[in-house]
């Protein structure tokens, strides 16, 4: 069975004969290899948090980044090829900035999530921006808009949804089970940043420090949590 | 025998010895992955329904859209590879706004339909709003115009037809039998609503609530159903 | 022998050692496996008919167009894949339409076919309109102009024929030999029209009746019959 | 070793190993399949003579043509795939077009012949009128310049011959070897009709009538017989 | 196993089964085959060090690159193909300058070494400056810039770390533990060249001469040492 | 050994293992198989003779072409595929027209040779020209410029020589050492016309007429010699 | 082993699992199948000798060029396919008159081998210079600027290194071994000279004369030496 399975992703972007694509499989197989991040939605805004896998002593903690800015109101965590996830959120914050430009106002987070997925969703065409492949990575996109805070999780089919709150990466099987006992519509930031950290320290093979994980808000503003936030965080648990 | 068909997918769109295009079958194959969606004319409108699958209850429902707008009297249901249905919808909104403009008049419900079968027939082909492979998605596409009323089905192969009413998806085989027992041409718009969600309930495997099922109607302009009104609609099965 | 075949289909549009076109060959099959169309050319003008399958009692027949104009004076019958024969009778319509803009007169019947013919020839080319693949489709075409009234039969490696009478699709083999016993250069129209059907009755599986059956003539104008027309010629078996 | 031939022709015009292009070979057993066609060059001009092949009774003999008018002063008859002969007639039509609109004066028959073979021989290069394959077709092309009458015969690897008679098709072996033996430069062009004729008697399978043979001259200007004047030919065998 | 890998890399940039790119994997080896390089950032600047491997007496030392300067505030050192390095380093140096230019300011560590991996991320995308398959080398990046210095590594896959210290190339493992143990934030620049120095010392199989290592530092100017000054350097092991 | 052989000649361009093209050396076994073709140098200009096997009595010898002018004063003969040889002719032919209007004289022999080589080289490159597979061709171009006659051979791969006298094509082997053995620098042109036809003679099969040899020489215009010249030569054997 | 290298080669450029190119490895095959040619630098010029392979007596010995001027001020010899050298100094001769006319002064040698290094890294990419395969060819760049006399030798990866003193070809493992021994930095031209062709004279299978070797010196200029000039150093000997 393995073998004909061979025959079908020599075609970047064909399906198999149970109608299956598997080049979009295998990209999702590399998120499952991925660090963890997870999303929660309050009332008051959006909290990620991700889990930073410094490899070696003598990385510089700050520069793995797994959680950035795309505009002023949007923010978003990612697992999976981190240079992948780069030129994702580079096309978004040029698409936020030319909303910005164009009509005078901030591009929605679900408009801004859309033009992701198009990016996302057309590989293996030859055009301009798209990759010959699918690009290996999901993301959490944390917003605030006129409709308020929203959280929305994309994979590399270039297909979105909408969540309350979501995990993605390796540990993201037990991180949802915990989510979905843990969330309730009525949580604080505060409480969803607990929350959200207690559940990455169970995923996590490691003590958690601010070396190891990255904390980021939309609550309305981005935000990315320095370390003495990010401690007072773990002191809470 | 499974063995020689190997030998012909790898060209996207290119004949078997026995006359077939076996992407445009596999592709199909997708659809039967799919939810399952129904769509039924009635002499004042046509009513569209479908089951929303949302997998997770920290999912937002609304975000599960298979049910779109594709112009004021045009909205269509899907199913299938939802970002895939995304790129024919889109096309099809930028088609019948040009036409508006250029015009001063809706574009026919055929011809919206036609614009989007166009664009799925012609895969592989290297063009510029083309796919490497078939889309691999099925629309019902409801509308109304000057000849009153219309339902069309179209699916991977750019083919469309005309249907009273038509059921796609994973459980459209049970489901177009129901349709074909239940419909006749003297339905109200409220006894379509009703058989439609009769039948999707049979085919769903949970109960049928306003999250995980969307209901539209086209009569004569696109109506996306509210919470209350689908929940209306389940307290008359 | 049938594994030396799978060499030479995945180039597109190359020789095999025998100098047979596999594609072709193999979009001829596609054919083959397509509802039965008839053509009569009388002195007064050309009839053509076609079994319609509307595989679902929910399917409007009149959206099942196996017969379609090309231009006042010329119409066609297909069999094969209707989306193909589709994108050949658009191709058609502009070509007439631009001929009758240019020269202010109509082109003709043979122009008409050229053009369609040139277009289905020169698949796999990369050009603009072209397909990656042969069209799998044959038509009927029947026109009338300066030189009288013409049938003409083209099929997917872009050759055509003129001819008095022809069968394409899966019922051809049989209603070709009836063809060719009842067919005279006397035939009045009528006759034609009486003959036509009384074969394609013989081919097809289920009762004839204006639901599944579709006739048209040029005679000298393209004219598609009315479900009491059609009628008409049932009652006259 | 048919095995190893399997391993080249996919490539569409590479060397094999013995230094041949199967390509090319292929094509022209495409033409060994076609229907015979003789040219014979006189003193006074050129004949041509093809067999037609009419398969059906209902096929219109006049719309099989397998010679064709290039130019006032060149015609040429063709064996093998008839659409790609279509389109070489085409071009060469433009060709010699144009050189009378830039010199006010007639193509020579050999230029004609080579604007034929360069477009032949660069199959494969994915320029604008070349095909993917090579052109299955080979033609006899008769002409009468400035040099008086002259026969040109070209294959599909776009190589040409100035010959006094040539035979193509299925038939040419023997055709050939009639010719040799019949052949002398002081034929008057009726003898020279009577030869082809009583030639492609021989290698058709049925008896010859105006319906399955055709004739053309060019003498000096380009003339296909009408029924009558094939009949008095072959009244004259 | 190994079989099936083979299956995967032919698709240049196409992800296995797994979620793997073998193509970076690959090209990853190919540094494992190259020289060893070493980083270290001290608070008063970087540097940097490599092994030469001079494979002849009769090379010109100084012409066996491995450490450049990129702009008078950045220089990288490199291991794996060193004509693959010098493309990047060519394309950052236009950057560089591009944005002196255009921002009357030099461009930050970051933003040189992002450039650089945008380049590499983007092979086999047919684009104008990127390659058919993944550059097959890493770079160590030393800078200093508003933030003070700084040290980034690379790696095919288009991705980048920010780090305290880093080795590349054959003899990266055992020196990266030395790194560890020998590291501190401390060290003053002098002391960081005795450390580079003692650590490639321990992975070169031959004696280490002015020759065959170079040493170069930003602080806060690119200076490659001179071979007196590698000389006094070697001294003080 | 032949197996692994096939693995390489697929990619038109690309080394085998040891280093060789296989395309290229395919390419001269398509010349090994052509006609032979003779050259020779004397101190008052060149001349070219060459076999024209004629294979029909019934083809007009003066039509296989294998010795051509491309200008005034130079001109080639040929062993291999004619009709890429009439590209490499047609394409001399421009360059050195176009030199001549450029620059008022014209190409340099040295000059000409090159521009055919340059186009030879750049096989499967996908340029204008340029050809998917090499050229299956080797000239031997006579010339007279400024520094006096001058006889050039190319081959396949684009390479080039200059010779006092060469043989190509299938008979090459023996005719080159009887050229070493009867060249010296003090030969007449008539001598040299004698010894090349007397080489011929050994070579070919048939008996030696003006209908299947052609000669040529450029002192210093280029001049193919009539019927009556060739029977001259002939006589003097 | 073989079998999987078979594998990695058909895609031009890219790795192989161990991290290698397989195309660059049997271009520099090629090189070993080559010709010998031997650099050497003194304080006072650069000698550059090569091996000619004359394989005949016709050949006209001065149109074996091995050696090739590129500037006034740089030249360089070759081994490997002579074809692909000359696309390189072409390359390189519009490189350096380009910079001289742009600049007013002569390009230095290093710049002048990195510009031939930048087509020869860049093949398989579909570029206007670039080819689809590695340059089958080794350089030995000898030249003059600024920084006194100076000797490049580049491979097909498009890497290069300054040499003392360097031998490439079939011969280029003793000849290397001979260099080292004998070379020193106080080397005369002369001496240069006589060591350059002793050792060529050692790796030859037959007697060095002015008509299998070539010799060329930059001091400062590009000089090839005439028969005679040869001959001199032959006597040296």
């Amino acid at each position: 069975m393995f073998l004909t399975r061979t025959e079908y992703d020599r075609g970047v972007n064909t399906f198999s004969p149970e109608g299956r694509l598997f080049q979009v499989e295998y990209a999702i197989e590399a998120i499952k290899l991925g660090s963890t991040a997870i999303g929660l939605k309050t009332k008051d805004g959006v909290v990620l948090a991700v889990e930073k896998r410094v490899t070696s002593p003598l990385l510089e903690p700050s520069s793995v980044e797994k959680i950035m800015e795309i505009d002023e109101h949007v923010g978003c965590a990612m697992s999976g090829l981190i240079a992948d996830a780069r030129t994702l959120v580079e096309h978004a914050r040029v698409e936020t900035q030319n909303h910005r430009f164009s009509y005078g106002e901030p591009m929605t987070v679900e408009s801004t999530t859309q033009a992701i997925c198009d990016l996302a969703l057309r590989f293996g065409e030859g055009e301009e921006e798209s990759m010959s492949r699918p690009f290996g990575v999901s993301l959490l996109i944390a917003g605030h808009d006129e409709n308020g805070p929203s959280l929305y999780y994309t994979d590399p089919s270039g297909t979105f949804w909408q969540c309350n709150a979501k995990a993605i990466g390796s540990g993201s099987e037990g991180a949802d089970s915990s989510l979905q006992e843990q969330f309730n519509k009525e949580l604080t930031l505060q409480e969803a940043e607990t929350i959200a950290l207690s559940i990455l320290k169970q995923v996590m093979e490691e003590k958690v420090t601010p070396n190891n994980v990255d904390i980021a808000k939309v609550a309305p503003n981005y935000h990315l949590y320095t370390p003495a936030e990010v401690e007072a965080v773990i002191g809470r648990l």
